[in-house]
């Protein structure tokens, strides 16, 4: 089994980064490699940068359908997942989508901490759009001042705030920049803190194994 | 006050069609324009189509925004509106949404009539993202086979099972394509029937007079 | 087009305040008056208060349907609103309804501020009701002891916790009192702050070209 | 203890009827009058016949708080209910309000069976005002044409159509008319059919006993 | 009448307590008996202690049946409520959901308050079970190291939050254990305190007297 | 990797055809075993038989803890699955709640085709407890008097019924006994088709190489 994760912005250091946390989850298990995308902006975080990423992330999937058994997109707004859902056969997973709702399985209540503050509302739009608000304690994210997904401590910090004051009990890391956090902030915190990379694969891997993908009926009908 | 209207596709018959209803509309009152999009599909009914028609949605506000006072996007399943929402201060509508939220305020639940069976859960979806489940009665569309929003019959029939089954009030048009047959229609069913662009610009001219904006604070703030 | 302004309550003082208010958005465009309910109390604050309404404001519409295109009811809490939209043909539009549902459109999410904080509850009873709990982060007032709408500061600071704390992204001023407050209030808080007046004419004079209304189908129904 | 029910119409044969059903529920255990409202119309169906029954409805209230100890409003749409639970310390009780509460605890779902079919929407905006969309499967009323609420053929076919298609569990009574119908109803279709006065009862009676009533904290505060 | 009130827990000492409270309340209306479950933990904290106390619920209500004509389940998370439902045709209240039920026909919203904090997420899960979640404020308890449902301070603390950070306007006593503490703190904090067993057994006499129970025609069919 | 799945109940039939799709699932990634538990009734259908499988669930995790990774609740309602989440450090997965959230990642909305008819109502509990009622678009049944799991042809026609009447875009086999059915019914419905033992591996299979487990924190805390 081969799966390809989808890099949305063009960071090479942020793509080694994941595929670094994805080899490491999939083991002998399956064959997994990082693209970036071509043409996307060096980090997604608007509207604007989900826009630009599009034509290149479609053209990842129409090179690549043939010689890959699943997708993953690996940025935690999802950006463009139902465009892919609907140009291909093969599972598309998003990393946002996968990690919520493994999270919604291990707690009463689970928050995502958010690599800004700005992005709060637009996290909030894609959990509405998952049907997740009633599993989802908050988004939390440190102060507006500070976007910077390798530095633990405001993160922690935001994580803490979550498990005492929102109530959460599970804890989902809401950037794919944070790959490789997730383990230490887990001890740290005594909860379950969920990667995305790691929860995309681990539904992509199933529904290859299943034989399960996109419904192409109606809302993913190709056209 | 001048205000634009961004036909997402490329049809210049399409165009032509809403410029003169909104040119109906809007009388002595205030400028209108419809443009096409350069590079879009046409016609919008996939996420595909959306993708394919933002750069030129994007150009177009770019190049119009110290001309015109607002803009409006004229398919009902308000293609790239946030994108949009973000890249100026302009007031932007889609007529989705402007369509549907006036619907609310005339009586009890409204139900959309759509141009396609395959298209009813991407209404959906959008009615979710707007809030509006609670309002709408239901996504009602002619068979399957049938697709062409320029003859009424279907369509008409469409409606009155969603007054009569689903007990709407309201009839939504869900496509700038059936715009000029919302006034005989809404004489033939005995209810108000909206048409989306002349909604659009009731809501921008408002907008315009009001001195209203997009809140730039978070969710729209420009990158 | 003549627009006519029914303040439910009998203070000739904010029914001048409101015409003032109203003028300066019709200007050219429509003719508006306001006129005070007779029998009505001063205020409208309590339940009682718009029993007590009802006679004068059905009163005013009927003996002013014949010369007016649409009705304005000016009270945030959208006092009897049904009971007027079941009994003319002419559009009827609460300032509650059409401030909030406008705000739904200019950011993720709106927060009302009210002049008391009694009648929080009251306000999130006709929020639930227009279904806009969704879009709504908070009701927010200045503390109990405090209740005069013509003086800022209270109502600032309630806005700018509303902004900080519960991540709202537009301001809707929650009483009519408020009217001529939103310009230097939105100057202060960089938000879009919304008053109700001027929404109510901005949706009550585009029906009127529109030529939409209530549907008389089932809820308001004649009798 | 003394209850008195309030009929909001002015019908003295609904007056009576009711009588008869609350005297049998009351047996020895406690007092029941029940009387119309002066001024009221001969029927409550719609908004304005609720605006015309406040004033003698408050009237009822302010005249016999010393002599009662509680206060039933016997009409399904429960009208001007928050008004009553704003002028009294005594505990007033909806017969809407109670019954579908009840109903709620006796099955999975229940359907409310409305005179006729026009007045469903308002129903349904009352399930919503008590948050009980979740627990109430369909408002089901007779073809349009009909509107006799002491025939039982059509109310009983809805009802079957409700438990049938609609996956009812538990059928409550829209309509004080419908009083003593119930016991009838339930034998026919197997299932708990609820009458509005016996549930307003029951509640009123026990509030009395244990003390309990509206608090007055902030929605209810009295003026 | 006789009602028997089931405490799911093997507590003399609170099965005394709970005698005491549902004797003043009966008076000479009806018999009242409680008993302690056979099997069970000292206290119903935990998912395991629901499961052990099941079936000593159930030998309860088989051999009880006949003498008996309503069941009480008189711990606040009403364990084991829809299995008693389904083995019996006697009406079963639990005490959790009358409460809750009660208090939301009293108030604009009310507050839970809860013995311990861990088990907040259990009773939100209740909560939602029985579509409360909207008219419920929060869930408040002590801190965590305080589990003593005899004192009441901490509770009497957590009740005071509720009232002016949540805008509740009514108290529910989350806990049997805290029976005969709703008046004083009812005094107190000047809003209704509600005791779960004076509300369950309110219900359950209703229930008798009207002739209602249990629907048995799906979600509760017998085996 | 050990998963063991439990069958909740005691039909040794049952359990090897659970083991025999288990199986073909696990090929050679991970050992699976199917235990039936000792005192669980043939067939878990009512709430009373949810009831009886709790002490023998509780003793095969107990059993099986130190031999076993993790832990599979093979029957679609997940009986006692919070239960078995509180006793044990490893994760359990309900086929349930696996399942349908899984469905909710490959299409606009799923149907639950029931087993009979009369455990729809069960089943809608259950998906509300999941948050996922805004995800189902049906749960749909044969006729009451047919509930043998074996035999294709009415599961088939309901999910046609909800494919075309509901607009469902993927099915969830509702009951562990339709083992191996999926195949060939996706392959006649030409969407999606889930199985719940299928989704339940996938899901632990992925819990336990990430190294995630059920929070303890509150809703879990071990007693």
């Amino acid at each position: 089994m081969r799966i390809l994760i989808i890099n949305p912005n063009s960071s090479q250091e942020m793509t080694a980064a994941i595929q670094r946390a994805a080899a490491d989850y999939a083991g002998d298990a399956f064959e997994v490699e990082t693209i970036a995308t071509p043409g996307a902006p060096e980090y997604i975080d608007y509207y604007t940068d989900q826009a630009l990423a599009a034509p290149g992330m479609m053209q990842i999937v129409r090179d690549n359908e043939a010689a890959f058994d699943a997708f993953v997109v690996a940025c935690h707004c999802d950006p463009n997942l139902d465009l892919l859902k609907q140009i291909t056969d093969r599972p598309v997973v998003g990393i946002g989508e996968a990690s919520m709702k493994i999270a919604s399985m291990l707690g009463h209540s689970f928050s995502v901490v958010s690599a800004g503050k700005h992005s709060i509302p637009n996290k909030e739009a894609v959990i509405r759009k998952y049907h997740l608000e009633g599993c989802c304690a908050s988004v939390r994210g440190p102060k507006d001042d500070f976007d910077d997904p390798t530095v633990e401590g405001p993160y922690l910090s935001a994580a803490q705030v979550a498990l005492e004051e929102d109530l959460a009990e599970v804890i989902v890391l809401g950037c794919a920049g944070f790959a490789g956090m997730a383990e230490q902030m887990s001890a740290k915190l005594g909860v379950p803190v969920l990667d995305g990379v790691v929860c995309g694969l681990m539904v992509a891997e199933g529904l290859v194994k299943a034989g399960y993908s996109t419904s192409k009926i109606r809302r993913y009908k190709p056209c």
